[in-house]
């Protein structure tokens, strides 16, 4: 069998993947791209509905693909399906997973968060510290934009990921809801990991959490800085407040 | 007086700035670029030798700069001297400071980082938790670098900031070094923080720390994770080890 090579970027297939790149794009066909060897590896590993793996002619790659659909193309396709300025060789279309049963025990919500790379290494620290469900609101980036994907290195396929307006999101867990908030906050140094569930709250990078959703909180928590700089990068804080009420 | 605007891209002092976007240029000038409302007033609150002040002419601000050379600039030639999609109105060209007294009680080592965004996240939180001295050796991204000034917020004006061979940063140091590599090492959890002089030192993103650095160390630490990632991007990760060994 002679193997198919695409070469034209104006294939029907190829302009349909190419849609993926826009949030409205992956909405309408439930699907979204990942690009690169470790998340193609990611999605296969974890038993993600792979829809088709495109491979650029040529790349070698020592993946177990059989039983998956695989489309060649040429350089020249590969670098108007990729996201990035060295198209990686390898890239996979999946169809979105139906959520999973939610696991309350460690809950990240995250209010409006708006840098993709800020998201992405959320997701990927809240995998690091069993932070099992990310919720996420509709004013959020999306969590399946090329450069979130990227930035968690396949920690969206061990997680549960939902789209949740934050009240939504609050009414329906019966833990302990924990926000960041400067202002009526306990120092996390000050305050041990409480029993049973928890829920930790991050808002904007620039506003913070919304007032409606610092109302619902049980507690505010704060992290000391005996330093001269006046606030922490989102991710950052996330990670330390993951870190002390890990599971 | 009439207030004189530069509107030409081709004039010398305009093209002499544009030198400053590439390390090359700002090695040789000693001077750098910063860009932004936030970073200008920074630099002149902890009063950095400000060379020029650039405006974009029009653009509005509430800045104190009566003591500052100020240059006005047309739109299209701020364009030309931002790194920005969308200059921010208001820059500055800084001359580098000449290097301080080295403060040791936490010193901070970073070897071969080479993304500037993660860069200048470690400048901005090492400022939070104390680390008064950055050291950055020569193969890591130049700290100077637009993207990481940007990252870093301001706090390359609050700390020490020095380039230094690895070997070098730890023959000069007394108190204890604490590597971070997942061999040999303690869980931060059970490592309580030594009294003194604290040395943190982390390395490259893909490869970690190397061996000659490796063998230098008091003590390796690694970050318990309950969760299903195999790592953490390394901003998060030293972010959470200056919180616990913070001063």
């Amino acid at each position: 069998m002679v193997k198919e090579v695409i070469s034209s970027k104006d294939n029907t297939r190829i302009k349909n993947y190419r849609k993926l790149h826009t949030a409205k794009g992956r909405k309408k066909s439930d699907q979204f791209l990942i690009e690169g060897v470790h998340l193609v590896e990611e999605a296969v590993n974890y038993n993600q509905p792979v829809d088709t793996i495109i491979i650029e002619d040529g790349f070698q790659h020592d993946l177990n693909i059989d039983k998956f659909k695989v489309l060649y193309v040429s350089h020249d396709v590969m670098k108007t399906l990729s996201t990035l300025d060295t198209p990686p060789g390898i890239a996979a279309v999946v169809n979105r997973q139906k959520p999973g049963k939610v696991d309350y025990n460690r809950v990240l919500l995250l209010e409006g968060i708006q840098d993709p790379g800020n998201l992405g290494t959320l997701i990927r620290t809240a995998d690091a510290f069993g932070f099992k469900t990310v919720l996420i609101t509709p004013k959020s980036a999306d969590p399946y934009n090329p450069k979130v994907l990227r930035s968690a290195q396949g920690s969206h396929f061990h997680l549960n990921i939902l789209q949740r307006e934050a009240a939504e999101a609050v009414a329906g867990f019966k833990g302990i809801k924990i926000g960041t908030s400067l202002n009526d906050a306990v120092y996390i140094d000050d305050f041990n990991k409480p029993e049973g569930d928890i829920m930790l709250v991050l808002g904007n990078e620039g506003q913070g959490l919304s007032e409606e959703t610092l109302n619902l909180m049980d507690i505010n928590a704060k992290i000391n800085m005996p330093g001269s700089s006046e606030s922490l990068n989102v991710a950052i804080a996330g990670a330390i407040m993951m870190h002390h009420f890990k599971s």
